[in-house]
């Protein structure tokens, strides 16, 4: 028995089960754990530059000769609004002078650059067997550039239109992304978290909707999550907080303590710490600024502002001010080496299936 | 092969699939033709006098002698609040206008009646196989009642805490509401409608935190959505879109025009019809008063301006002010005869099955 299917073909895998990639805690030691246990491991690019990018692959080829995917962010640049960013600057101050922080201190931009030529080119040159993408594709003569080095394209859909959208501009598989994701929610076509479906009910509609392959993500973290996906029709897996409990992932002391105790309806969707919504554990920012704030500068822009708290209170030991991103099965997560994990989780899937076909 | 197991024996069952009771549409014809056919069918009583219920009792024990489940719900009944009510009137006002009605009338009160003595005897007399509870379970000594006359007693849960509390108290299996589902959310120790769980993260979570058997609801529609549920550890299902699409449903055109045409984001949770969460399809009323709206009377007191609208508008053809409950899968829905239905998806159910085990 295995689940090898047309997806684990075409990306050269072993397992259907690809490792999130999520940018911050995603490492290149996470990727070639995944990877070399026969998942699809993913390294998040939105945070880097193709430079650092670049010598990343490196570590990665130098230890395995697997697939790996490339993930990059396609949100359309917003404008500096330097109003706003004053105004969510004045919002945030009183937690500057609470950490014994400088609120006119100028701050960095925020670090999450879209898809350009550059990240092409270097697509072009690096030739990873997998390019994937959140927030929509790039344009399409970019697209074109990224399939013409034999890339695999995925994408992200949130609702069966999008998953449509992005069928019909190449992409070669779509990742269901179902409300219960940690992270942010990849929705480029619409805007109302209220509607966004949950995984049971997205991945069958989505592989009624389109031809190509479906990969299903959110609230899947063990074996019952792997199979129930595959029983609604999911060709493979997309799994993130499953994996940040591995010590290949850089995940903070708060992260890692939030994510231990983490509870079913511990998360929410929240757009205070980038300006876009991404699923995460409640915590203070969240609680007091939102969940959800009109205030918040567009994305990546809120993430500025937040910076200095954010380092300042995790030096402290505190994650009030951090992204805690995770999904809504937290706690069926184990502590254990990605690699293990992968293997068990594969393992796990396949006596479940037997005893339920009894 | 065969899905029974622990929970089907219990309840008497052959099949593990349980009608969502859905207070409106649900119908003692429809209770019938899903018992009749070997699953778990339910009336729903909150809508009904202790005289109604006994009288759609006798009609359904004229016709099935299988197991049959009795629905109530367990609200706190709220005080009247004149002045909320009186605004939330003044709200309504110009629809009143438009649609030609007096706002100056006087309304009815809104009919969801909270589980009570004259309920419990009756119970007591008509010894359905089984009652269920929404928003929680009655109080300690009409639950003893309850169970004192050989009813199992089924009630949903949306968060883990909610199910430990209901194990704890005495519940013979529980239903894990995912976010997916239509209607009212059963929550009752939360009201944080953006930390609801969904299905796949719901389900394993509770079979991981309870004793007894779970029943999956929310997002489920199809074979693709059964066989999920069990692997995700679900004893049995309870679906509720998926049959209102039955001819058997006491469904308004306007409601099964959506229906018909509902998409996988067209629905949201709003509190505007009732006071209380639930999930139904965008229309009118959500997208002007709502999705949630911080002047909506408590449950169920926001219906009852609502009523003389919904009444005028559903007799022009418009479902502008009605609740068009659905959960986010409506679309996988096929109209057929609720027997039917039944007996199609286990066949389904057990083909997929094998095919998966292949």
């Amino acid at each position: 028995m295995g689940f090898r299917n047309k997806l684990t073909g075409m990306l050269g895998i072993e397992h259907p089960i690809i490792l999130a990639p999520m940018a911050g805690p995603g490492t290149a030691e996470l990727a070639i754990a995944v990877s070399e246990a026969g998942g699809l491991g993913s390294l998040p690019c939105a945070m880097l530059t193709p430079e650092q990018v670049k010598a990343q692959m490196q570590i990665i080829q130098q230890r395995t000769s697997s697939p790996i995917n490339l993930n990059f962010f396609c949100h359309n640049p917003s404008e500096s609004d330097p109003q706003r960013e004053a105004a969510w600057k004045a919002r945030l101050a009183p937690y500057y002078r609470e950490l014994g922080l400088d609120p006119n201190e100028p701050v960095k931009a925020a670090n999450r650059a879209p898809f350009s030529e550059a990240y092409c080119s270097l697509l072009e040159e690096l030739k990873p067997a997998v390019a994937s993408f959140h927030f929509g594709l790039p344009e399409e003569r970019l697209l074109a550039r990224v399939k013409g080095a034999g890339c695999k394209v995925l994408s992200s859909a949130t609702t069966v239109a999008e998953a449509r959208w992005l069928e019909k501009r190449g992409a070669d598989a779509i990742i269901a992304q179902g409300a219960e994701a940690g992270g942010h929610r990849g929705m480029f076509l619409t805007s109302d978290i209220s509607a966004q479906p949950g995984t049971m009910a997205l991945v069958p509609q989505f592989v009624d909707a389109v031809q190509v392959p479906v990969i299903a993500a959110g609230g899947i973290t063990d074996a019952r999550g792997i199979v129930a996906a595959i029983a609604l029709g999911a060709s493979a897996v997309q799994l993130g907080t499953a994996y940040l409990f591995c010590p290949e992932a850089k995940v903070s002391a708060p992260y890692a303590r939030a994510l231990r105790e983490g509870r079913d309806d511990a998360t929410t969707l929240t757009n205070v710490f980038t300006g876009k919504p991404a699923r995460g554990f409640y915590n203070r920012a969240i609680s007091e600024i939102g969940p959800v704030s009109m205030e918040a500068p567009a994305f990546p822009n809120a993430a500025a502002a937040l910076a200095p708290l954010r380092t300042k209170a995790e030096a402290q030991g505190s994650g009030d001010f951090s992204p805690l991103w995770a999904g809504q099965a937290a706690a069926l997560c184990r502590e254990m080496p990605a690699a293990e994990l992968t293997q068990q989780l594969v393992k796990e899937a396949n006596v479940l299936l037997e005893r339920l076909s009894g």
